[in-house]
């Protein structure tokens, strides 16, 4: 089959990789569409190593799997868990020390026609989420996986870092808990639709009090960090929802002085995903920014690194 | 009146500073006995700018203020603090952002013959603590606000980096809480004050797994802060406990993958402190290294600098 391959940080557009095996539990996916992720590019820039198929964001249908699965559209969760470490067993799964991770750790990935999962990671879509909106499920759960470990209330000012992809995400979901909300970016047209669907936003220069009670950090750079950090009230919390190419350099004083919270967040649940993509209540087509069929794989990666790039987009199947 | 003297990173014993004159809702206390702690020697260092008598942990006697209070032994929260503002009024005080700190920020500190406090500041004494003990009021004090912040439970693995005063007292505190507590230090001999209170220690070469729960870091060095980092489970907690010369260098995505909260703490409730002093159910004799007449500050601060060097106790009324 067909597939975008990483080895020794080069990709290249392979078509003689063999389709997966199926084993006891796992279902065979026919991949319709797929998106690109900072994480794919860092895992390009050699970040963490990793040979094989990319991707994890994904749409495709069961072509072999439990008979009512088969020839359903769906979306998978990306760990591939043990079931029976102390983290699985304290459903702490995402944390599980025996995983796999799809497409990034020790398991093929979804830049291919096929790809395999557990059948228990699949989730059913409904008719209505297209298959572009579909492939954000990942990294919407991600989003929401933030509300699963800190509580929002009416109250609470909130400061979201970052008009990319994943701020994007992560101010809709946060926006829709009620809070008073602030995301700022660099780039006009897209707080233009943060705007749009009645969040504020701003450039960096409009956080001008320590008075957020929260802030997440969603540009992976320092200086993303640091505005996070001076927008924080003592006994604050910041959000660290990005992974950072090398080290972040902390006041670790001011830390303790002021008391904050810093707490790292990743993978999220996929059900209220789907379902804010199904009621429409997230908007994620204004966050495509172009469609390559997979053979142009190595454009669709180059124009993914491009600075200020929104989401690419991969056509499959 | 007689008091140590910090003016551009030097200090000096002074004579001729005069008594503090008392503003109404404040108490003039002659200082009996007084604690030098690190904070002190970054203020000396000239980490934060001070000028003035250095000391904030202190026991002393009330001569001016409420006729209740007269004659009576005291010692006092350290954080002035103006009762109004949003922080305040949150029940956040110790972050007021209108405060004065004692022998820190804006205020004349406790390593002098006199010092002032707001009356709501001060706290009586029972008449079983020692002067000696009474100075560890407040660093108790700022050891039990890790269990304000954190909650520890009988399953959970604790892990506190350092034997220094801090760690010692940290240790103490949280091995009341029947958690499962391992504290790792590099001297021998302070571990085996801990050990003879039935507290696990060890050198850091003794953690082997990311199997801790929660980790507190009391050693203000990056290497500890590697120690503890390292020993966390995914989803495990560091506190930090000490301030920081300069910068922490942090593995940012190491925290984001693993999704650990790191948590800043500093001053706590005084209180339950004086319980424990008064019941015995922590012991701080063993952490006193030495003490010296107000007349020696200077080779007072000059022990506490030494490498190593547990509680100096500054004698002055």
């Amino acid at each position: 089959m067909k597939g975008i391959w990483l080895e020794n940080q080069q990709l290249q557009i392979r078509t003689d990789i063999e389709i997966p095996e199926i084993p006891p539990g796992e279902a065979l996916v026919r991949v319709l569409r797929a998106g690109i992720c900072n994480t794919d590019l860092e895992l390009l820039k050699g970040y963490y190593p990793y040979t094989g198929i990319l991707g994890h964001e994904f749409v495709g249908v069961v072509e072999q799997g439990p008979a009512d699965l088969i020839n359903q559209r769906v979306v998978g969760e990306i760990n591939a868990v043990c079931g029976d470490c102390w983290f699985c067993r304290q459903e702490k799964s995402t944390h599980c020390e025996n995983r796999t991770v799809l497409g990034i750790v020790n398991r093929y990935g979804a830049f291919a026609e096929y790809l395999r999962l557990p059948i228990k990671n699949l989730h059913r879509l409904p008719d209505n989420i297209s298959h572009d909106a579909a492939t954000f499920t990942e990294p919407l759960a991600a989003a929401l996986q933030i509300q699963q470990q800190i509580h929002f209330s009416n109250n609470h000012r909130v400061l979201v870092v970052g008009d990319g992809k994943l701020g994007q995400l992560v101010a809709q979901t946060i926006a829709l808990t009620g809070c008073d909300l602030l995301v700022i970016g660099r780039h006009r047209d897209k707080l233009a639709n943060l705007e749009d669907r009645g969040i504020k936003t701003g450039f960096a220069n409009s956080v001008t009090d320590r008075a957020f009670d929260i802030a997440v950090e969603c540009t992976g750079n320092p200086e993303g960090f640091a505005i996070a950090h001076r927008a924080l009230r003592p006994r604050g919390t910041i959000v660290l929802k990005s992974t950072y190419a090398g080290k972040l350099n902390l006041d670790a004083s001011a830390l303790v002085v002021d008391e904050i919270t810093l707490i790292g967040s990743r993978c999220g649940p996929f059900l209220p995903a789907i379902e804010l993509l199904s009621t429409g209540k997230v908007n994620v087509e204004p966050l495509i920014q172009k469609r390559f069929p997979i053979d142009q794989g190595i454009e669709a990666f180059a124009t993914a690194q491009t600075r200020g790039s929104l989401k690419i987009i991969l056509e499959i199947g």
